[in-house]
């Protein structure tokens, strides 16, 4: 593959990808999928039961699809268990509260753990407080995210799940109350991961759903002392191997190069994992679907990847990228869908500049879906972060996601959520991405690590 | 009081009137006391801790208020608590449900019951079913309830929640399970009450949340046989004495002669009863603490009544009528706050003929609000039904309900639902309402059985 010419498209694979398109916003597999997905296996947290059907679906699913290959590559990890979670206002006016523990967060006692709340408004607030300024306590941080269509709010507010916990206990605390990083105001908690920093003694970290989160604010205005009692019976488990679920379409010229197009099928656990990441899930695997339909395979491959345990650390995109760091160049480009089921706006790429002709062609066949092109600045999505380490290119499609962390990481991550005709488009946009990729003369730069 | 002339209201009371409604837009204590109320009592179901708490909450708020009068007068009825409440599909696809028990379901076993579901698409279908249509079965009824402004739609579904275990039960059904009467597809199950046919045998009663009805309807259209797993530890208790809790301004020509506005002070366990029905609470008495600001009291006394366990029985109001049974031609009219904290738009009365022209009066004063007549068949509210029946004279001030179903009977039921300027708007309504009844030369028709 020469790295200096300016490839084109030629007109007939532009029309065969505007023909996709129209077929995908006609209607494809996407929303039968998901709700497969989500109805057959639901919730399928990385270790746990609905993991090894999320797997034993998709191998079957993509079978079914009749793509060329279908085949699994392990994947292993450390697993944890959600237990009892429960937390109430003991003093001074006695009441309820609705928590979830976060991912790998220690259990408190069986008894609970019972203490004076410190407030704190985010998490640097924290880090800034003297060293016992939490000293027997419990913190609460009470950071509010803010909605975006592209998401922007989640990076700030979500350092304090992250990380909150440790800094908490190097301040002296006993346990750690966070707001929820969402953008709703249903009396559900978000999860999600959190981390626990070396040398610094573990203590119990949960969410609080945004009413509650409220009331304990309310409640600490009044001057007086807050007492909380807290009890999380969540444990750690034995290592479990998982798998990265793959399915190709088989490219008639170049089959050993390929395009990668996929999500995470491993979810929380609260939810059924309808937009995190079923959605991702239905729209790859339908717009590869429609691939299969042609009357002949594309140049080269395509392969449909279902991550194995994204939510716990990206662990499924790890190993893809380690057992196929030999032959990385290999990889024209790639996309993860895993931003719920919103429109896509924008497209993002990352590829050498003398691809950048190329991706306005492909861009203008997008161009009735209303998708604009962003910036030669794209992440590829979070499975993706591995490989791009490796320099491959990729392509961020990006999804409104006015609503998504109104959902993200709750119970409330079902079907229902899902607009089956926001749904076709990404499926229409996916495709095109795919197939014109498959199609394309020149490279992207793939293994060539560009700027 | 004669009750054939034709009264109307004074320029100066009208003035008055219109003033008073003014300083409530510009702010009074409404939203302050529907956050005192769930800030520091917060879930209060007859018979709890809660009810204790909201009792000495109430009377200390409207002393605090500086009414002329304070007192309680007790409410006796049987008690109910929810225990643990779990569901799950055990085939063909393992996955939890989310439910809440109907409020007196009895429990099932410790172990759980597990049986097939059998699924009726409504009550009337599930009546006309054969007697044995149920047989060691668990039903389902899928029924979705309609939203509307007026919440028309909850009458109609609202039945399979109050009766629908029985009608299972005679069909040989082991349990029950409703699609939850809400209009949300958020993943809660709403409560609320169910009642049991003398002579047909208990089963344990349920609510699914509206996603997982959705679920358990798709994995049936699927033609498997789906079975489920439902635990639930209510449990009926003692007979408890709780308190309707009042405040009077006391009139100063005819003190003995009074206008009731009122709301429910008990609320499911679920949620913090911001809407249903801590709203009712703060609008009627910031607008009587409005009145309490005038110069002078009014010509008749004005009580604010804070009705105890209206959600399991209109107990609370029960009490009252029975009480105040042989003075009811002192209520000169009545109107209960109970839908939420949506904007009124619509003013129903029940008068007697003549007093229709000054009924209109006051819906002029009303208008600049939004608020237009409706009718002469007003129902007053739930707890305002037994002294109804004693034929008194009402008011129903009806409020915009369409999103009051998404979060009624759920733990979704907290302050943020609430709109504070929507609030001011009620309270705006409610005094015009109040001091005019109050002020009022001729009577509405109370205790006279008007039709
Ligand atoms: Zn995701
Ligand atoms: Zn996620
Ligand atoms: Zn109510
Ligand atoms: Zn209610």
């Amino acid at each position: 593959v020469a790295a200096n010419q300016t490839p084109s498209f030629s007109k007939k694979d532009l029309k065969i990808a505007a023909e996709l398109r129209d077929q995908a916003l006609e209607g494809s597999k996407d929303y039968e999928i998901v709700e497969s997905l989500t109805t057959e296996v639901g919730p399928r947290m990385a270790g746990t039961p609905g993991d090894a059907a999320a797997v034993k679906w998709g191998v079957a699913k993509l079978k079914e699809l009749g793509f060329d290959k279908v085949w699994t590559e392990p994947v292993t990890f450390p697993t944890w268990k959600r237990g009892v979670e429960t937390a109430e206002v003991i003093a001074p006016y006695p009441q309820p509260l609705v928590i979830t523990a976060l991912g790998f967060s220690v259990a408190t006692s069986e008894e609970g753990l019972t203490a004076e709340i410190v407030q704190f408004d985010d998490l640097d607030a924290l880090e800034k407080a003297p060293d016992n300024a939490a000293e027997g306590k419990i913190v609460f941080i009470r950071n509010r995210m803010e909605r975006a269509r592209d998401g922007s709010g989640y990076g700030p507010a979500v350092a304090a799940r992250g990380s909150g916990a440790s800094e908490a206990a190097k301040k002296g605390a006993l346990g750690i109350l966070i707001r929820s990083i969402g953008t709703d105001t249903d009396r559900m908690a978000h999860t999600g991961m959190m981390r626990y920093e070396e040398g610094i003694e573990k203590i119990p970290a949960a969410a609080l759903s945004a009413p509650d989160a409220d009331l304990l604010e309310n409640m600490i205005r009044r001057g007086k002392s807050v007492t909380v009692s807290m009890t999380i019976g969540a444990k750690s488990g034995d290592a479990y191997t998982s798998h990265n679920v793959i399915g190709e379409i088989t490219g008639s010229e170049k089959p050993e190069e390929y395009v990668i197009i996929g999500a995470h099928l491993d979810s929380w656990d609260l939810g059924t994992g309808a937009l995190d990441d079923g959605a991702g899930i239905g729209i790859t695997a339908a717009a590869a679907k429609l691939i299969l339909g042609l009357p002949q395979r594309p140049k080269r491959s395509i392969r449909v990847i279902m991550f194995a345990n994204e939510e716990q650390g990206l662990v499924g995109g790890k190993a893809y990228a380690d057992a196929h760091k030999d032959d990385v160049q290999n990889i024209i480009t790639a996309a993860e869908s895993d931003f719920g089921a919103g429109k896509i706006w924008r497209i993002d790429s990352k590829v050498k500049p003398e691809a950048l002709p190329a991706v306005k062609q492909m861009v203008e066949v997008m161009k009735p879906l209303g998708i604009a092109y962003g910036n030669n600045e794209a992440g590829g999505g979070p499975d993706l972060i591995p490989l791009r380490g490796k320099g491959i290119s990729v392509f961020s499609l990006r999804q409104d996601g006015t609503d998504y962390f109104d959902y993200h990481h709750t119970p409330n991550d079902t079907l229902d959520k899902i607009d089956p005709e926001a749904l076709r488009q990404n499926t229409a946009a996916y495709v095109i991405f795919a197939y014109l990729s498959a199609q394309f003369d020149g490279d992207f730069g793939s293994g060539f690590h560009q700027k």
